[in-house]
């Protein structure tokens, strides 16, 4: 199978690094197409980003999504998800979504620890759509300074600290780790915390295979149907193939 | 004051319909600034036109909003509200946002009426994120033809009876006809239903100068304070405006 | 417009300083006029007294709201809200209900601060019936002597200290300061917090205002309904004004 | 043990009717001492009755809870319930949230059968204060003429048919028949429906009885500590025991 | 009436501590009937063993069961509530739901103590299981050695700096002590906080009395009607009683 | 990767089934080793027989659990998940919680459609557990009669019409059918519908498969840490295995 991993940023080496997680989570057979954003962020931080990164996404979509198996969200704010999944032939997750779904398959509440502090209420936003607070022990931030955004090892040890405090007063019993940023940090947080600990990119990519390996119908009715064919304006022609309405 | 009116979609006409009901609502000394999107679908009815008319309504927000005293988000579905949210130097409201707050400040539950079985799913994230699910009566479909949406007045019957449905059954106290489509029926059809009829614009427009009126502080830190100064690729300089971090 | 301003307080300064404060948030055209009780608590501030006030705010509203265009609950218990709002030919809207929605406008979660130990599960109670317990980022106590509900102002320290935890730990992006006692201040505690503070007493004039604005219809069924003839025994026959079932 | 039933309503009959059902309920040695409001409405069914009612319900409190062992708020509106808990010495329970408590222990969802369509959005709130709103399986109106108040035999049929509705297409396992109204008729629809119809009353003495026997220590701290010392204006003299502080 | 008290731990040291407590909060006229499960845990403190008592309480319910008024779960995770409440022919309480259940009826929200970091997640889902989450002020733990489950007595100084810290910062008005290990500790604990305590053996012999003397009707229909005539295979004999279909 | 999935009725022919869709379901590489209960009841449709149950479930897993990857809860009412669960050495999901995950992937609200009256109840407290119930469209019942649990395919008819109404009216966007008896037809059931619908068994397959693929550590503290030593009381000696506390 074909899995298409859309970063939202316009940071190549972000998408490197998912990659790179991602392919280590794949199972053999999997082949990881990985797309940068040609416009846009270069990190997605702000509300104001993720608003800007999103329709640069859907073409993304367009131009490489159709002979792909599924797709995958490579933003920890879930940007575009929706409208993602509406628009692709085939399953669609978000890495922060996915990484929520898998920690609650594991049993328990989770701990969601997220970088920087303006993130909060997105993050917390992100949570509402999913529609698993009930399962959720805690959530907090881990401060970021813009050069932890490229390199985020030096601060392994206030995440595991955030970790542990989650743990051990909020009782969560597994954690999902928010942020691209975070890709390739997770297995030695995790040497360092009882519970496990999701990684987005990891949790996404198995989930999306076992998606494509569940052969679901595509709805035809609802909000996530095939949108019909629209008229757009002065946008990329490229997208037109979104709008087809019942493809065969 | 002056109030930014942005219409997501590329229909001017539709514009012009919003203009008109936002002027009627408004009190006397409050200006009306009406812009429509120069690119983007012609009517936002998907997930996925959503997510590509957000970052030209961004754009709008940084062309024209230097000097307004609050916004207004002309499309129902709330698109892009909390990056406007984010962005912007003044106060933002969602016209179905808007609506749904007015209806609680009436008391009891609301009903809530949208175009087009593909929206359901739409509107109902939409009212999620607004987190006045406690206070929803029942959500109903007005099934449209792509001509209704240019001229809705042919479907005044059906509306009326939807919402007639919502009070005898779903015991609607309050109804919120959504769909910037309805601009301009909401005086006739509220002649035939026995509870408040809150139209979205104008709702939009009265919250938006009550906000304006309550001259709140703006905040300095969180999810909606200022986006700092961060780095974009291909985008439009006018969108720098956005992100000068602590303006004076 | 005319705002009847009802103080189920029977102590007269209170109400002049919310008066005062309704006049600086009102806009030009908007005349305030503040009664109050004149039987029931001296200060409103346990659930007894909330109830013996109650019967007192109703008649107010009998002997002074025939020619009020909206209503203003001046007890941050919101007392009698939803009789007052059933009762009344007009909008009617609560202080803390105001205060609560114009900070969710604002977008993101609020912090609740209230005085008194014995208030924080009046005020839960308050908070759970407006319906937006989703974005309640936190509840705080500032514990008050006696002398203070009347001269607040050696508390300020205090205030600033609740709400600076709130926003640094809860991560509140707006704060709610609740009690009528507090109604002067908020200019001297915005000034040291680092994001929107609302004040029940100019959010409800403001939203009474936007109410004003929109014109709804009353509505004729649901339980906000005028309600209808009924028959009372040995209470103030202006109270019949109320009941009258369907006014012209 | 000695328990005192107060009827809000200044409708003497119903409270005969309901100090009757108590009656029956208790166990032996349990004292109904049952009592009747000397002013306010005739039958409490609107908002503002509540309202009107809620003082002189404190007031008969005053007059009569001395020497009470529990209290039973005899009005389906459970009014005034948590003015009365707080003032109260001892145990108060509502004969509505009485009732939802006892069909949840039960087992499984109950459906809610209210008399009159002006009600339903006051039910509702009284239901959504009790805090068991997932164990609601449907909440129904059953439409009273003026004169059904006093003599609800012949709408049996009515009430029968809703709540067959309840348990057939909302799954109810259990049903709430709320109104004081309907004291009396529980036996008579009992037979007719297959699942458990609990009646206000009767549950109220058994979770009275239950709770005098439980012996609870009275809170002396929060939001039910007796009320402090206070300052009242022009209000009957007896009301003064209630707020003695810490009585012995 | 004759109260089937079930302990589904093999321990009967720990059926007797339960059985003097139920005693002495039961009214003259209620027989306690102890049964002990003769298989399984020696103490449930496990999600495992709470699966591994649930068939064994089953057959106690089978064998005692018959000639009983009600039942009262004697196992702080209520273990095996909705079966039992199912198959019996009379109400059935658990000890955590009925202390959840009497502390709401007492007023304000309710803080919740049990034993053992390893159960907290296991109360969290009897808690939710209850309901009244919105009355949860706080949920904490007494970390307990093995021998504390015998001998308790050397934890209460922990227990009530538990409580305390739930009263004073999570402002519960109200305490739930959970773990069968804790019956007989009530009173010394409760002389020490400003709260009432609610024991859960007190409290499940108080409901279990007032279900009975309510006289509900039993569900023929539903989640909780009485197991139709069913096949089982390698059980004891005794466990046929409980399937009978409709019994006479 | 070897996938134990245990069927917790005694009926091998539902075992059969279940494996037969096991394996259509799951990919190259993964052995199904699908275990039947030796008691207990014939086929699991009340509360009673799910209690019955589960303790020889939990036996299942000491007997065969030890050389597998993952366990799939083969009952639709996910019975004994929480202690299958803690007690595995490796993920473990039940078929309804992943149906209902997998739905939520897809996008929008599920439908959830269940065999028997008496199961409404029990299907919908697991609903609550899993903690998704602000997706469900709705929940509705095909009725069986006892012949359909071995043979239902002549109810296929039935299933159709009771899921278009729950996309039609209830505009679920995918569709869980629960009950292991359905195993097999939802292949000519998704051919009439227009929503995706979800198969149990597939969803369980494919999402052990996602967690395994997953590597996730197992928690050592909390509600699903390994349970540690403890002493249980006439049970089959296997059982030993599983409380052997931190096992390497």
């Amino acid at each position: 199978m074909r899995l298409l991993l859309i970063n939202g940023n316009t940071t190549a080496a972000m998408t490197e690094r998912c990659r790179a997680t991602a392919i280590a989570a794949a199972r053999p057979g999997t082949e990881i197409v990985a797309v940068t954003a040609s416009r846009g962020p270069r990190v997605i931080a702000t509300r104001t980003e993720n608003a800007l990164a999103t329709a640069a996404m859907v073409e993304l979509l367009a131009e490489h999504g159709g002979d792909c198996d599924a797709v995958l969200v490579a933003v920890s704010f879930d940007t575009g998800l929706d409208a993602l999944r509406e628009a692709a032939p085939c399953p669609v997750v978000g890495m922060t979504e996915a990484a929520v779904h898998a920690a609650c398959l594991l049993g328990g509440r989770f701990g969601f620890i997220g970088p920087g502090e303006h993130a909060f209420g997105i993050y917390r936003d992100v949570l509402e759509r999913i529609g698993l607070m009930s399962k959720l022990a805690g959530q907090s931030v881990v401060e970021m300074r813009p050069e932890d955004y490229l390199d985020p090892a030096a601060i392994v040890d206030t995440v595991v600290a955030t970790a542990l405090d989650l743990v051990r007063h909020g009782r969560a019993e597994s954690l999902v780790l928010a942020g691209a940023a975070f890709a390739g940090l997770a297995a030695e947080i995790q040497a360092r915390v009882p519970v496990p600990l999701v990684d987005g990119i990891a949790a996404g990519v198995v989930l999306a295979q076992a998606l494509v390996d569940l052969r679901p119908m595509r709805a035809t009715v609802g909000s996530h149907a095939l949108p019909p064919a629209r008229e757009l304006v002065g946008l990329p022609p490229v997208l037109g193939r979104l709008f087809a309405g019942e493809r065969s």
